[in-house]
C-alpha cells in the first residue's frame, strides 16, 4: 500500500494559496479541495457508486455515529470502513470530539445564539482527564470515549486520514477555562498520537489546532502541536460568530503552519468561505452546505443559488444549468426537477445532490486552474 | 412512428398463459410484464435514468395526480410525458377515475373495511352523467373531470396508452347501483374513445372492463365494451375482498375476452396474484408494491421477502440476494444496507428499489421462458 505523502505543486505569486497532491493508500487528493460529508457512510440521497462516478476524492465519516450504528467491531470484521461501505477513494473519519461539544452545549449555531448555557440533556455525563462518559442515544447504553477508545475506533474503520481525541470548548468560554480545555485537549492529542503510533496501519493522523477566536492561544497551539510528528494539521475549535472573526482567525494561524505537511478547515464549507480561505492557504474543507441545500431545494450554480421551487421554473424546459456536466443537467430539465419537488418525490432530492456535488468538485478543480496560474 | 401492434407468440398447451409482444411509438413490452408505477412522473426513489438501466418497459403514470401538478398543459408545452420526465420507452396513463372512487370512499382498502358508507371530506362536490366535479387537494380549485376532459388530458400527456373515464363503484354496492354505475361507465367510455379517435395522436386506448365480483355484469361489460374498437382491455373495478374472490372473477372474465388484443390488470401485482393470474391469460400488472415493500426494508428475493432491519442482517457481509445481478446486489452488501436502514439513510431506499424493481422485470422474464416451455 501507498504510504501517505503530501506534495505542493505550486504557490500562488500573488497569496499564499497552493495546488497540492495527498497521496493516501487509496488514491489522491488534489488541493485545495472539497470534501463531502457521509456521516453514517454515505453522503445523504447519493450511493457510493454515484459518488465514485462524480469523482469525489474524499469522503468523511463520523466516528461517534458509526460507533454507535452499525459498531466499529461491525466495520471491522467487514474488512474496514472501505470494504463495509464500497469505497474504493479515500476516507477521514474524525475523532467523535466534536459531537461531545454537541451533546453538551447543542449544535455550533444554537450555542452561539446562546449565553453560553449548557445543555442539560444528560446524554454527556461525566468530562474528566480520562475522557468523556455519555449515554448513547440508540440504545441508551453508557459509551466512554477517550483518546485510546477513539483511536481504537478509527483503527477498527481503517480510515486513510484520522484525527485525535479533542475538545470543541464553546464560543462562550471565560479565556482561562479555554485554556485549561486547550491544555487537556493538546494532552489528549499526544495520547491519541501515541496509541495511533503504536500501530499506524498505514493510517495518517492530522492535529486539530484549537484556541478559539484567542490569537496567543491558536499561536500555542500551533507551536505545541507541530513539534509532533503529525501528518496534517486540521483547523478545529470556535471559528468565532462571523466570518470576519474566522478569517481574522485564520489570517494569524495559517502562516504558522508547515508549508510542508496538508491542512484541513474542519466543518467550513460554504462558497464565500472556500473563496477566502484558499488564499489563506487552506488545503481541504468539509461541509453538509451542499448536500444539506440540494435536499431543501437550493442548486448550486455558477450564477449563485438557484431556488427549485421558486414558481419561475414550472415551464423551465432546459437544464438546470447549462453548460453542467453533471448527471442531472445532462439528463433532466429544471421544470422537472421543479414539479418533482413540488410533487414531494425524494429522487428530486438525489438528483440536486448530484449536481451539488459536481458543481463542488468541478468549482475546487477551477480554484486549483486558477492558482496554478497565478489568479487567486 | 411505430403503430400500437400486439402479438400472440405463443400459449402454453397448460394453461391460457401466452408470451406476446405489444409494439408501441417508444418501442416493445414483452409480456408477460410488470409496469412499475410512477404517479407523478418517477417511480419513488428512483431516478428515470436508473429505471431505463433497470430494463423496465412500461411506465404507467397517473393522470389525475399530474393534472394537479404540474398540469397537463406544462406537460404538453414540454413536448409531452415522455420529453418532459426523460423517459424513452413505453408510457400508460389511467383516466383518474379511480381517483374519483379514492376521494369519495377512500382508499380501496379502507372501504373494504367499511361498510360502504361515503367518505364526506368534500373534496368530491358532484357526479352525473356529465362527470365529475371535484376540488383539488393541492390548492382547492374546481375541477371537472368529464371522459372528454380526462382523454384531453391525457393526449397532452401523450402516453403510448391510455384509459377511458370511467367510474370504480366500491365494493359495498347494491346489485341495482353497480348495474346503474356500469351502464353509465359504459357510456363514459363510449364517449372517451368517440373524443380519443377524433385525433389518435399515435396513441392505443385500453377499455376497462367492469362489473365488480358480479359474474353477469361482467360478462356484460366484456359484451359490450370488446364490440367497440379498443385496443386491449384493462380490468377495473372491484375485485373482491380476497384473492379467491378476485381468481374466481378473472376465471369467468378472461376466457371472454379476446385473444389478439392485450389485456392488463389494474393495480394488482403482487407475487401471489401474479402467479396465479398468468396461466388465466394476464398480459400486464401495475402495482406499487415493489417499490413501496423496498421503502419499507423489504427485499423481494427468490426465498421469499427479506426484511432488511431483522438484527440477523447486521453482519450479512454478502449480496442481500446470491447470484442477483441488479445494481444493488453487484457493489453492496445486505449488512450495508440494514445498517443504511437503522440510520434512516434515505439512499438505502434508493438501492432497496433498484432491487425490488430489477426482481420484478427479472421474474417477469422467467415467466416467460416457462410459457415458451409450457411450464406453466
Amino acid at each position: 500500500m501507498t504510504p501517505f505523502k503530501f506534495e505542493v505543486l505550486h504557490t500562488s505569486n500573488r497569496s499564499r494559496a497552493r495546488v497540492g497532491r495527498i497521496t493516501t493508500p487509496h488514491g489522491i487528493i488534489d488541493t485545495p479541495n472539497f470534501v463531502g460529508v457521509g456521516t453514517h457512510g454515505t453522503l445523504k440521497a447519493l450511493d457510493n457508486a454515484a459518488v465514485h462516478e462524480i469523482g469525489l476524492q474524499l469522503m468523511f465519516c463520523n466516528t461517534y455515529h458509526l460507533m454507535l450504528q452499525p459498531g466499529t467491531a461491525v466495520v471491522k470484521e467487514a474488512g474496514g470502513l472501505h470494504s463495509f461501505i464500497n469505497r474504493s477513494l479515500p476516507i477521514i473519519t474524525d475523532s467523535g470530539g466534536f459531537q461531545v461539544f454537541s451533546l453538551a452545549y447543542g449544535s455550533v449555531a444554537d450555542e452561539l445564539k446562546s449565553k453560553g448555557t449548557k445543555k442539560q440533556d444528560g446524554h454527556v455525563l461525566k468530562i474528566n482527564e480520562e475522557g468523556v462518559l455519555f449515554r448513547s442515544y440508540r440504545d441508551g447504553a453508557k459509551v466512554l470515549l477517550t483518546p485510546e477508545t477513539s483511536i481504537a475506533a478509527q483503527k477498527d474503520l481503517g480510515a486513510d486520514i484520522i484525527i485525535p481525541f479533542d475538545e470543541l470548548p464553546p464560543y462562550h468560554i471565560a479565556d482561562l477555562d479555554l485554556k485549561q480545555s486547550l491544555d487537556r485537549t493538546h494532552r489528549w492529542e499526544e495520547r491519541s498520537l501515541k496509541f495511533h503510533l503504536s500501530n499506524p496501519q498505514n493510517q495518517a493522523m492530522y492535529a486539530v489546532i484549537h484556541g478559539g477566536v484567542h490569537k496567543e492561544l491558536r499561536e500555542a497551539s500551533v507551536n505545541h502541536l507541530t513539534k509532533l510528528p503529525f501528518d496534517g494539521f486540521a483547523i478545529g475549535g470556535s471559528m468565532g460568530k462571523t466570518k470576519a472573526q474566522m478569517l481574522e482567525m485564520l489570517g494569524v494561524t495559517m502562516p504558522l503552519l508547515p508549508t510542508d505537511k496538508p491542512n484541513h478547515l474542519l466543518g467550513i464549507g460554504d462558497l464565500e468561505s472556500i473563496d477566502k480561505c484558499i488564499p489563506l492557504g487552506v488545503d481541504t474543507f468539509d461541509s453538509s452546505y451542499p448536500t444539506r441545500a440540494a435536499r431543501h431545494g437550493i442548486l448550486l450554480t455558477k450564477k449563485g443559488p438557484l431556488k427549485i421551487t421558486k414558481s419561475d421554473h414550472a415551464r423551465a424546459f432546459s437544464p438546470p444549468e447549462e453548460g453542467c456536466c453533471c448527471p442531472t443537467c445532462q439528463k433532466f430539465t429544471l421544470a422537472y426537477l421543479h414539479h418533482l419537488f413540488k410533487a414531494h418525490e425524494m429522487s428530486c432530492m438525489t438528483l440536486a445532490t448530484l449536481h451539488n456535488l459536481y458543481f463542488m468538485v468541478s468549482l475546487m478543480h477551477s480554484y486549483r486552474q486558477r492558482i496554478l496560474n497565478d489568479l487567486c
